[in-house]
């Protein structure tokens, strides 16, 4: 079996088989940085660059480890967006990559479609790691292994999305997989901060987070950018933290199996409160382990899923 | 077969059969990158430094990706130029390098002869990847690979190269690396970006771009610094491109087989109209993927030339 | 034989037993440094962070080249101390670094302590590359391995150690290790900058460096920090220069075999002359080579001492 495509940029369009592809392969990969000797041979001598114009420590970390963990050669390219104000730059750029004969880019962007642009003007593969506020495609993949792990399924849960819907990508990226795969979805914050008929994508809107609660299996808080707030979307962080953060308090009526998840890094105090963020609820860590199980199936499958 | 020195660092120097020595090893170092694997288990254990007080991405992931695909390991030393004002810093940092028996060092430096000094003070092996307005011998050895692949020879060729030749380390290695190997050049330019006497040199000058065209075989362009026009070297960035740009107009008189070259990156609108940069005479993208070919032959000779 | 400790914090706890076992491993890993073929297995398969909140490009090569030296991925994160105001922030980098399953984090953090928060933390094993004022504990290791190298023996060699003594994580560390080893150290250095009541953990004091030069075995230069005499520490670099800096007519009455290390970078012209620095008792590049041994000595031991 193999994915549809040789680029991995958006959950939108990806068909679900391709999505359960990811994830049996995830899941299967994930063992290996549990073992002694923490790397296959899978990808010795191939190239895959880290081409990365918003800083990610994290993300980029997360990628440049699943790299080398399959034995490829990872270069890292951290550009200041700065030098690629115009589109043509970025091609430029993406073409001079192309004549060095990597086998993955991996790209980050503040402009929305950067990743498609790319897998338009490249043979290579293209993994967007993301793309303004359009998609984050490996943290919806790494957010519903997280739910299958714990869960068992996803079919049927009741998922809510927490905070900035309308600037978040990963919100985006969540909403297309976790309704393919039949959860059912309610994003919850501030009315500045959810953009209109965002319920024709087939999910529900709440401004009450207290609503919420009591019925959901999973709650995905986003992390809040700080400098919002100077535009005018919310009063002030700590009228937000107290609208839309999570404490023990407001968990009360909370079922006991609650999965609690967050793309990090979390804005303690604000969307969570250490003790939930530390607290039994609470599948951050699982997350980033997970992204990492992703990543690296990513790059085994786009490079054609030659025998491990 | 072997080089005549442990140090790649200026063309001027060098003998015709260290450079013929260098393309051929480079054309049949070229295939690795299209290989399934692309790695060759060739510098296994060797230790390579890419140390650059200059930034360019470019060139450095070049480097970086050669010595990966020969099997060493590569460590980037990005200096900020302010820690090095002072050449017996520049000897330090050298020397305490050396005690951690790199077997490569490439530099790249805003000053002349940087690279020499290095040669000068340690015992590995020392690439130039660019001193200052001196020399920049990698590039020189990919637009003679580049021209020698397409046209088969370079020895009676018609050479322009135009643009700020004052100013340039790829004018003059391309110079130096031209006429050893017989090609006629002409550098064409501003009399304010053109060197007094540099016809001593046994090339041609030519103030006007019509005239150099319909003669020409191959065409490098120069990458001009937007700053130098406050510095008085030429009017405007306009006036410039209008006298020394090449757009398709200007190039109705010019050979069927004529080549266009750039070092990279293009200010698309000013030296090369788009037209130009993407059309069929450019062959810049091959530059770039002969410069990593270049680059893994320099390691692989300057190491003793184990067989492959 | 193996540590007692899956971590390498500090010099002050250290087991005598522990250094004799680092300093034999480094020893025997030095001899890697100098083969044609650069690279040992032992550890392929284990992730290395470096995660440097302090800019430190020698260090951090040194554990870069290190770790590929021993076959490990190392992956290099450097930030800026701004994002890590807080120790929370530190712990939950940490946390997340950990869910990427590394086997070591070599941490480098203005903060005293950090390092040990980390190991609090984290299962993995945390190399201490400097932590404030506190301790520097591999450059400790270098210099004693540095020592037994050259003299055969610590036990009884009188040790100074010159210079800003408040500040220095250095002179910390290397007191901790001397004293352990049974050398004579005493600190030498103006008033401000030597902590009252020191004679406390075994060693001699001195505010006069003529007073210390001929019965000096090794004498440990410290780098003066420059900012400090601005806080009044010092009336200039002039005055502290000629009070505390080595030239060759001080050294006239030193033992032929004196030796004089010194952490670096070395300011030139103000702790040392470069006659003193590039002269026959300076051991300073054999100190860097020895830090790679150590670095990768640590590595072995740390991940169990798998058998070479």
């Amino acid at each position: 079996m193999s994915l549809h495509s040789k680029n991995f940029l958006e959950i939108r369009p990806l068909p679900v088989e391709d999505i359960e592809l990811i994830l049996a392969t995830s899941e299967s990969l994930k063992e290996v940085s549990s073992r002694d000797i923490k790397k296959v041979p899978t990808l010795r001598g191939k190239t895959i660059i880290n081409l990365f114009y918003e800083a990610s420590t994290r993300t980029r970390t997360s990628f440049e480890i699943a790299g080398k963990r399959m034995s490829a050669d990872v270069i890292n390219i951290s550009a200041s967006s700065s030098s690629v104000t115009k589109g043509e730059s970025l091609k430029d750029t993406a073409k001079n990559l192309q004549a060095l004969s990597p086998d993955i880019i991996v790209i980050r962007h503040p402009a929305p479609g950067a990743a498609r642009q790319l897998a338009r003007t490249l043979d290579c593969s293209i993994i967007n790691a993301g793309d303004g506020a359009h998609e984050h495609p490996t943290q919806a993949m790494l957010d519903i292994m997280t739910i299958k792990e714990k869960k068992g399924y996803i079919k049927g849960l009741n998922v809510a999305i927490i905070g900035d819907i309308t600037h978040s990508r990963v919100a985006r990226s969540d909403i297309w997989a976790l309704t393919k795969l039949g959860a059912k979805v309610t994003v919850v914050g501030p009315k500045t901060l959810i953009p209109p008929y965002i319920e024709k994508l087939g999910i529900n809107v709440s401004y009450e987070l207290a609503e919420i609660i009591p019925s959901a299996d999973v709650i995905i808080m986003l992390r809040i950018q700080k400098e919002r707030h100077r535009n005018g979307f919310f009063p002030s962080l700590r009228e937000y933290s107290k609208l839309f953060g999570l404490n023990l308090t407001k968990l009360k009526s909370a079922k006991a199996d609650l999965l609690i998840m967050h793309p990090g890094p979390v804005n303690r105090g604000i969307e969570l409160d250490p003790e939930v963020a530390d607290g039994p609820y609470s599948v951050i860590l699982e997350q980033v382990s997970n992204g990492l199980a992703v990543r690296m199936s990513l790059m085994y499958l786009l490079l054609g899923g030659i025998t491990i």
